[in-house]
C-alpha cells in the first residue's frame, strides 16, 4: 500500500463507527445498520475503493443536502415475479437491501424475481446485493448506472458509468468461503484504482484511458486532471477500438446503463454528473441513479447441494487447469476477496491517514464521542479533510 | 472477403435451401423451419461464422450419430415464471425457440421468465433468440456453453466455451432497426475469426491468444494448428493477466458456464469437447451442451414506448458522443448487422467457394435437386468437402 500509514481497527469496532455515523447524518436505525453493513462488506473484502474511505462520501452528500438521509420508498409496479422501486432521492442502501430482498422472496415463489428501484443514490458494492440471494440459495446479479466515466467505442468522453454487472452464486469450492462472486465495472478500471497509482507515483498501464487526442495516456497524474476537466475517459473493458473487443465491453455498460435506468425513474448518462454549474458556482443536483436486482432460485431448477457441486467442480477445474510459466496460482472470482477477510480478521481493517482525517473531521461535527471506539488513531484532526469532489 | 471467391444467393432461394437441406437430414418440417430461420437470421446479418457456412456442421453432426435430427423435449421442472428443459440430444434450435417462448410467456405474466435446456447441442447465434425476445416487448437474455476454448486468468488450458452472454431490447433508435442487439462471445475473439485471418495470410494482434509458453503470439496458421494440439487457447475479454481487466471476462465466461451446466442436465468444460480418443481411433461423443434463456417483460415496469424513447436517448447520446480523431462513426449494437441486412436485401447472401462444396457434397448425399434453387454455382462438386474438424 505504498508509503501511506494505517491504523488497524477490529472489525466489531469500525463496524460500530460506521453505523453510528450514518445515525449521526440522521439515517434511521434500522436503515444505519443496513448502510453499515454494506460499507462493511467491502472493508472486510479489501475492496477498499467502496469501504469506510467511502463513508465521508456519503456524509459530504447528506450534508450539503444533496440525497437524503431517510429514504421513503414507494412500489410503483408490482407482478408476481417483478416489482419497481422509487427511493425519493434517499440512502440507496436500504432500498437496494429491500429490493434484492422481494426479489429473493419473488423468486422462491415464481423461479426467478426482479426489482428495479429508480430515483435513488450510491449503493454501496454492487456485491453486497448478489451476495445477499448466494446466502439464500439463489444466483444473484445486480447493476447500477453511476457519473459518466466510460467513453464508447471511437469515442473520447466520458459517457456511461463504470456499471457495474455484478454476480454471486453458491459453492461448495472451498477457497471462496462457498461463493463466487464477481464485483466489477465493465470498464477495464476505475477512477479509486488510478488515484492509488498516483499516490504511488507508478504509471497507469496503458490502455486504462483515452484522451481527446485519441491517446492513451499513462502519467497518472494528468489523467486525473484530464478526467476531471472531462479530457480523458475511461476505456471500457477490452481497450480503445474494436481490435481486442472493446466495443464487447461498451456493450455491457451499455446494457447495464439501460437496465438500470429504463426500467424505472432514473437519470441516465451525463445526467448522473450530480452537480452543474450556475456562472462559477458549482450547484449540487440529485444523482437520481437506477438500480436492478435479479435473483433466480436454485432449487427451481436443480438441487441446491448438485449445483453447489458442480458449480464447485467447474471452478475446480479451472484452477487446477495448466499454468502459464511463473504464474503459481489460478484464482476463481471471489476468492481473493474471500482471503481478506481471513488474514483482516486478524489484522483488522487498515485506515490510511487521509480516510483518519475524513473519519475525524465527521465525528467532530456529528458529536461522536472518540473515546467510543477503540481506534488507535496516528493523526490528529486538523479540519483539512475535504470531499475530494464527491 | 480477402481473395475468396463469391456467388451471391438471394434470401428467400437460400432460406428454402437451408429448410430443404434440415428436412433432408432428418428434421420434422416444423423444426427445420426454426432451424433455417436461425441459420438464415446469421446469414442476412452478416453474422457469417453462424450462417450457411455452418449449415455442413450440422450436417456432419447428425451424419454421423452425434446428435439427432429429431428432438424430444422433456420438461423437467416447472415454476410460474422458470422450466427446465432436456433436448434427448436432439437439434439445439427447435429446444432453443422453445425455451425462449416460453420465458417470454411467463414473463408476460409474472414480469420475468427463465428456461434453461440441457442435452442440447450448438444452437445457431445466441442473437436469434434474445431476437425473439425484443421483438415481442421484452428484454431478451441468452448464453450457452461450447467447447474449451477460453483459458483462465494465468492458465494456458482451453477450459471455458466461447459463452457468448448475449442480449437484446427494443428501442426507437433507427439505425438498429428497432433492436439493440450485442451478440459476442466472452473471449476476446473466436477460432472462425482467426481462420478468416488466416486465409488473408494476416497475423492476429497481440492478445487474442495465448500459448503454452505464456505467449501472446501473432502467427495465425500456427495459433490455428496450436490450437488443436490445445498448446494455444483464447484469451478471455480483457486478455491475457489481469492488467486489462482480463479476469473480468474470465469471469463472465464462468457465469455463462455455470448458468448453462448447473441448472440443467448439461456437460461443462472439457466433457463438451465432441469426441475422444480410444487408441489413436477418434470416437464422436453427444455435446450435451446447456443453454439459458431470461426476458424480462418491459411492460411490468415501464410502458414499452417509454422505455424505446429511454434506449434510445442512450443510444442517441453515445452515438453523438465526441469521436476519437479520425474516427467518422459511433456504432451501437446491432448497428453494423442491421446495415447489412438492408445491404444484403440488394446483393443477396454471399457463399464461399469453400462453402460452396460443402453445400454440394450435402445436396448429393441427400439427393436434394440444385435446379430447385436459383443459384449460379461457381465451383463443381468434386467429393472434397469435409467436415473441418466439426
Amino acid at each position: 500500500m505504498g508509503n501511506e500509514k494505517y491504523t488497524y481497527v477490529p472489525f466489531e469496532a469500525l463496524w460500530q463507527l460506521e453505523k453510528d455515523s450514518f445515525i449521526g447524518m440522521g439515517v434511521p436505525d434500522e436503515d444505519a445498520k443496513i448502510c453499515a453493513d454494506v460499507l462493511f462488506e467491502a472493508d472486510k473484502r479489501g475492496i477498499d475503493s467502496h469501504g469506510v474511505g467511502r463513508l465521508f462520501m456519503y456524509y459530504a452528500r447528506v450534508r450539503r443536502g444533496q440525497q437524503k438521509a431517510t429514504t421513503k420508498i414507494t412500489v410503483e409496479r408490482e407482478k408476481a415475479g417483478t416489482a419497481r422501486l422509487a427511493a425519493d432521492n434517499g440512502m440507496g442502501q436500504p432500498v437496494s437491501h429491500k429490493a434484492m430482498q422481494m426479489a429473493i422472496d419473488k423468486a422462491k415463489k415464481c423461479g426467478i424475481g426482479m426489482v428495479t428501484v429508480g430515483e435513488s443514490n450510491h449503493y454501496g458494492i454492487a456485491g453486497y446485493y448478489s451476495l445477499m440471494a448466494s446466502e439464500q440459495g439463489c444466483i444473484g446479479i445486480t447493476g447500477t448506472n453511476a457519473r459518466p466515466s466510460i467513453a464508447p467505442t471511437w469515442s473520447v468522453e466520458p459517457m456511461l458509468g463504470t456499471n457495474p454487472l455484478t454476480i454471486a452464486f453458491p459453492t461448495d469450492y472451498e477457497p471462496t468461503g462457498g461463493h463466487w462472486f464477481a464485483d466489477h465495472a465493465t470498464s477495464i478500471t476505475q477512477r479509486g484504482k488510478i488515484e492509488w497509482y498516483a499516490r504511488l507515483n507508478k504509471p497507469a498501464p496503458k490502455g486504462w484511458v483515452i484522451n481527446s487526442s485519441g491517446e492513451n495516456p499513462t502519467d497518472t497524474n494528468q489523467i486525473l486532471k484530464d478526467m476531471l476537466a472531462k479530457k480523458a475517459a475511461l476505456t471500457p473493458l477490452g481497450g480503445s477500438g474494436e481490435e481486442l473487443g472493446g466495443y464487447k465491453g461498451y456493450n455491457y455498460a451499455t446494457f447495464v446503463e439501460v437496465l438500470s435506468a429504463g426500467l424505472c425513474s432514473a437519470n441516465f448518462l451525463q445526467n448522473c454528473l450530480g452537480f452543474h454549474y450556475e456562472g462559477e458556482t458549482q450547484v449540487f443536483d440529485p444523482y437520481r441513479l437506477g438500480h436492478f436486482f435479479i435473483a433466480v432460485d436454485i432449487e427451481a431448477f436443480e438441487d441446491l447441494n448438485t449445483f453447489k457441486k458442480t458449480s464447485g467442480e467447474i471452478l475446480r477445474s479451472c484452477a487446477n487447469a495448466k499454468k502459464q510459466p511463473g504464474a503459481d496460482h489460478i484464482y476463481v472470482a471471489g476468492e481473493k476477496e474471500y482471503t481478506t477477510i481471513l488474514e483482516r480478521e486478524k489484522t483488522g481493517i487498515p485506515l490510511s491517514e487521509a480516510t483518519q482525517l475524513q473519519l475525524l473531521e465527521m465525528m467532530d461535527e456529528l458529536k461522536m464521542d472518540k473515546s467510543n471506539y477503540p481506534i488507535k488513531w496516528t493523526v490528529e484532526y486538523s479540519g483539512k479533510a475535504d470531499a475530494q469532489g464527491w
